[in-house]
């Protein structure tokens, strides 16, 4: 094996993991990344809103675009001292880099980069264009970063035409599992109207978690989809449920319920509230009920970029990789508006989020080839 | 009319109520009243107990026992400015004698005195015994009160014939209402038990909520018994529910729900529990439930003690009384352990518990009365 320290992408993992930026901060990682990629004729395009940094850049005027997109902000390292070496002094112990963001995902960034130098020194005349979407803001709440910059290119039209984001989505080994598609993710808080009273005149009360129960017990027994070939079927949950005031003598005057639905692509959100509302209404309830869409579902199929990802696995880890659209949401819900095709792919996630993050050392440099593979499969063509 | 100042009903009843007993307080009323007994020849027994001050006294060794139960405390005033008259000066306006305790109940204490006073007066030797079963612990948490009077009696095997309760049952006139009975309740807290997940991954959770939905339903539409001539039927109210700690990403892991059943009398507690264990049971939940027994019901038919107050009010007031079993719970739950035959009756409720308390003036002599007509149908006979 070649000596760690030798290789470009893991002295540029090491760069940004020095830099401590907990989310929303980026503390200088993507002015680090842009001033690698600024040699190769890349334009750049800051959008920074609300605390957030939001980097642009694209190499090319013409299509396709294939866009490596991700986030330089990292969560919060919690106590110190639970950390076995500081989780900003990148460390190598066996045989994995360590430090907060090592998987996700700055990693992800330095393969970005090496590849894109390895692929334009080797097709500085590529078809289409090369672009960079990278944000401080996706750990947090995310309403200032990946979403802006989407929405200021749909502002003016501009359109991507694959999409591979840098989320640690590895289980096992580098390279065993893509996500193709997220489910997506929408919220109600509903409130049941009764009317209060005391437990001794149930006669002169309404109580609205009696007239809720059976609407309950229908809602949590739904089919609400089969799913398909990618996606489980559509759930939901109840994660919250409160009435009453601790009186064990009073009936309260109103239930509050907050849910969840994960749906797969093949429902809409419409149709699930619709559904929801038909349930309650016909339940007779009184209640009002608000609707959060957090993250709608994107599904990519096996078109071009999954057979080029796909192929770049098996080529350079001897990997069979699966396709998957399980978890929670991920940037890619935004992308996916502006881009038929996005897949996310990246190292091994058993440590993110957690003390003692890392990657493991030998799979750093099989990223960035694999990336670098994937363009030429898809841009490595001449322009016409 | 009568100047009301000129009737010893109606002077006793201002010397209580200038005695600010709030609960658990006494304030001196039960030596005001055994001082007016004293002289009948009564025999008393203070049974005070944490702090609450009760009586217990008794004229004659025989049976048959009527005795007469209330309570000296009363509920706090609340804001002093929201009263047209000071609560512990009692005033009269517009007809009525205002003051904290006029209608709950002290007016009926201070008749319990005058009517004794007029019947040993009459008859000096009746047959059985006269007894006062009075506490300072009704309005509070009533675990010192009657109930432990109860207890002394029962532990030396005394019951009682006969026994009204002064609570203010009548509802717009005096003598329209007498309760013969009270509902019993019954309190559960259940904690349904499920496995605490992301709502992503609902496979690998159990929701408290959606196990417990069904059952919910199911014991909502329950009808537990068909009540009788007496009682309405057994009501069984959720008066809270909660589960989740307000994340909506979260199922939680247990789902914690507050209930009570008001029943009726042929319906026992434990009748009602094994059911409530039934219907969780059948739809598999995994459950804790802790039961807490509030109040056993009791029920006093057309018996001779209904019969004698029922032609009292008739013969006095004018009234046709109606026998009703609705409402909260009262000291009679106590009593109705070691006495066949309990009634409450009393002044017009309309004002307990508020502000501007008040009773009517001119109710104050009859009720006197009423109960005076009552100790004379049931003990004026001589002895044997
Ligand atoms: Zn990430
Ligand atoms: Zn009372």
């Amino acid at each position: 094996m070649t000596s760690p320290a030798l290789t470009a992408t893991f002295a540029l993992a090491c760069e940004l993991i020095s830099r401590p930026s907990v989310t929303p901060e980026d503390s200088g990682c993507l002015e680090l990344i842009a001033s690698r990629l600024a040699p190769l004729g890349f334009r750049f395009e800051r959008i920074d809103t609300g605390g957030v940094c939001n980097l642009w850049a694209r190499r090319g005027d013409t299509a396709p675009i294939l866009c490596f997109a991700g986030h330089t902000d990292v969560v919060p390292t919690g106590p110190l001292d639970a950390w076995d070496s500081n989780p900003f002094q990148p460390t190598v112990r066996d045989g994995h880099l360590h430090g907060r963001g090592a998987a996700d995902m700055k990693t992800s960034l330095a393969a970005f980069v090496t590849a894109i130098e390895g692929f334009v020194a080797g097709h500085p005349d590529h078809q289409g264009s090369i672009a960079l979407l990278l944000t401080s803001d996706e750990e947090g709440i995310a309403s200032h970063g990946t979403v802006k910059v989407v929405e200021a290119l749909a502002a003016r039209g501009e359109r991507l035409d694959y999409c591979v984001v840098g989320e640690p989505t590895s289980v096992k080994t580098l390279g065993d599992t893509i996500k193709n598609g997220r489910r997506g993710s929408l919220s109600g808080t509903l409130r049941v109207k009764g009317v209060q009273g005391h437990v001794a005149y149930p006669q002169l009360a309404r109580n609205p978690i009696h007239e809720f129960a059976p609407a309950l017990a229908e809602l949590a027994t739904i089919r609400w989809d089969e799913g398909n070939e990618f996606f489980p079927p559509t759930t939901w949950q109840v994660s919250n449920i409160h009435a009453g005031t601790g009186a064990n003598n009073v009936i309260p005057g109103e239930c509050e319920v907050l849910f969840n639905f994960r749906f797969a692509s093949v429902s809409s959100a419409d149709q699930l509230k619709q559904r929801t509302h038909a349930v309650l209404d016909r339940h007779g309830l009184d209640y009002m009920l608000d609707w959060h869409l957090s993250g709608k579902p994107f599904l990519t199929g096996r078109g071009e970029l999954v057979a080029a990802l796909t192929d770049a696995i098996r080529n350079i880890a001897g990997v069979e990789t699966e396709l998957s659209t399980s978890g929670g949401t991920s940037d890619g819900r935004f992308i996916a508006d502006i881009c038929n095709e996005v897949v996310e792919f990246g190292p091994v996630n058993a440590t993110i989020h957690k003390v003692n993050e890392c990657v493991a050392v030998d799979a750093i440099e099989p990223l960035s080839k694999i990336y670098e593979y994937t363009l030429r499969a898809l841009l490595a063509a001449k322009r016409d």
